[in-house]
């Protein structure tokens, strides 16, 4: 992990291949966000073989084939999209320019994998909803603070084991550190970047609806602020959101920009999930004040006691080989293509629905 | 600390006396919960003296005097309030008796201290008002969660300190053992607790609007339940709360009955204090999985790094010394009536626009 910067988080784990060499083929496109890495990282692990890169910025391409020698710089999208070999594509562009990326990918007959938040309008959501019931393709997302977290994948398998008997809700902190002065101008610009509760909150509600296992919700109440950063009006430093699920659970979440510098992380992202027999708390990046700078920390509280698990190479990121053999086989097992849009649609809505608490005058 | 029930929580602290034997009288009666005895220990380690007890059961008098052999039993409630010594009556009667019951305390010419919450209806909490207003006298209330956790008590001291700049937002968690059957009958009947927010909701109000230093707020939006308890099907095991202060602060907080058997302690309570300039976490009773078992745990994460302070035996109970000096002196340095009162209405309005989110038949 980067201790720096959230923004170049790109776990590596174990390898574990799930095909061989070529039998899963993707390229990555428009290198907008670092995040870029972490899916590579993901997919070449789970054995799918890298193939092309393109980005317009040719020192955005330099740095990519640092990290992956093996893959070819492409001349063009078009490039890309019409090579057969590509199964995938994967992209973290500018995040208004995802959805339309997507649609032009599944009509080229690929799956595509967004880095989140996936879409800043719910026009472009509805496009790509309709692209993928059309051509069949799937408009997976990267939705890293649970699928690149080995505390999360852990705390979904106590979940699922009923280790907390029947989730009621779900509360979840995003704080993340700012580094301004690293962000590329679109980072700043709403219409761009879609706005707090639409960028780091979309991580928020994908884990609420997974570890509640909720399949549709509504947004409550939702926040949004820009308490201290003057200099950037159209940036939101603070958000909150309130939802509740269609079988009952609730979730809160909190996002911020206000990731203290004495933090030896880039933040203390933690996860709540109270059930009828006990809660678990994640502490994803760190686990404050302790000797050790590592995350994953997971507590869970049931009948039977309070116990500790740090999740650090225990679970590994299954996320990426079900992916692939989703892909592979038309199958739904990473990830159903109706959840990764209900995130998405909540998001959009938490964002458009937004109470003002605090603007930049302040 | 009592790790069975928080409903026997009576912190004991070092005495600090204010004032000397005699120079602060105060009585105890209707001991309907087990607060009366922190708040007869914070007096009574401040210097106060402790002279009549009374309540209609000669059980709860006669156990009462187990912990306090020098107070005198009252025959009646009358002769507590027509004592010329007692200068301030204490109480932890049945939540919608303490209003009724203050109205009566402060036109007898003497102060009061109640149990939280101190009201279950804004119409109790009207009459008080009015009173205090037309008497002079205070209407104070006992919201252990901040007044009698030292933990809390150093965040506070933290903050007033520029440790975290300025305040945006603060989230409590405050979870709670049920026990159920030690619990008295009242407990479980709405009309006479007054729902989850009302209850132990007024903890993490008068937490927010301390730590935010806010006066004023709204109440945007709050959800009440019961999840897992038809049995009592008055009884709301899972509430939360949006609140929104004047100054544009904001606050979130969940509370719930769901304490699982195996926590070593009656709830992992906390308190999430987010500054401009970083943050504070207050493990309140317990660190989850740790070696001890201890609360008061403190973490602050600013510009300078990340500190961890156990606050146990740091700072003391300042709230009832001041408490005893503000009576004596009719100042309001322990606590303003006004916040007093704005913390009850708060939690009063949070119950009556609550969501129901999933019913006792679920």
């Amino acid at each position: 992990m980067n201790a720096a910067d959230g923004m170049n988080y790109a776990p590596q784990g174990k390898p574990q291949p799930v095909v061989k060499p070529g039998e899963f083929v993707f390229s990555a496109t428009h290198i907008d966000h670092g995040h870029i890495y972490g899916m590579c990282n993901g997919l070449t692990e789970a054995g799918g073989t890298l193939r092309y890169v393109y980005d317009p910025d040719p020192v955005k391409v330099a740095n990519f084939l640092k990290a992956y020698p093996q893959a070819i710089p492409a001349a063009s999208l078009e490039q890309v999209l019409e090579d057969p070999e590509t199964q995938m594509v994967c992209s973290s562009n500018v995040t208004s320019l995802r959805g339309p990326l997507g649609v032009r990918v599944m009509q080229s007959g690929k799956d595509y994998f967004s880095d989140k938040a996936p879409f800043t309008t719910l026009e472009q959501l509805q496009s790509a909803r309709e692209t993928a019931a059309q051509t069949g393709r799937k408009y997976m997302v990267y939705y890293s603070e649970r699928l690149h977290v080995e505390g999360a994948i852990l705390a979904g398998y106590m979940i699922d084991q009923g280790e907390i008997g029947r989730v009621i809700s779900v509360t979840g902190f995003g704080p993340h550190r700012l580094g301004a002065a690293g962000r590329p101008r679109w980072f700043f610009e709403r219409e761009k970047y879609g706005g707090i509760l639409c960028d780091i909150g979309s991580h928020q509600i994908e884990q609420y609806l997974h570890f509640a296992g909720e399949e549709d919700a509504t947004v409550q109440f939702s926040r949004i602020g820009n308490y201290a950063h003057p200099e950037y009006p159209e940036l939101e430093d603070f958000g909150d959101c309130s939802i509740t699920g269609r079988n009952g659970t609730t979730n809160y979440f909190r996002v911020d920009w206000f990731n203290p510098d004495g933090l030896r992380t880039w933040g203390d992202g933690r996860t709540f999930i109270l059930g009828t027999e006990g809660f678990i708390e994640i502490r994803k990046y760190i686990n404050l004040a302790s000797d050790t700078l590592d995350g994953n920390h997971v507590f869970l509280v049931n009948g039977k006691g309070e116990k500790y698990i740090n999740a650090t190479g225990v679970t590994g990121y299954p996320f990426f080989g079900q992916l692939i053999l989703d892909c592979l086989n038309r199958t739904e097992n990473a990830m159903t293509q109706a959840h990764a849009f209900k995130a998405a649609e909540l998001c959009l809505q938490a964002e458009a629905q937004a109470v003002r608490v605090s603007g930049p005058e302040s």
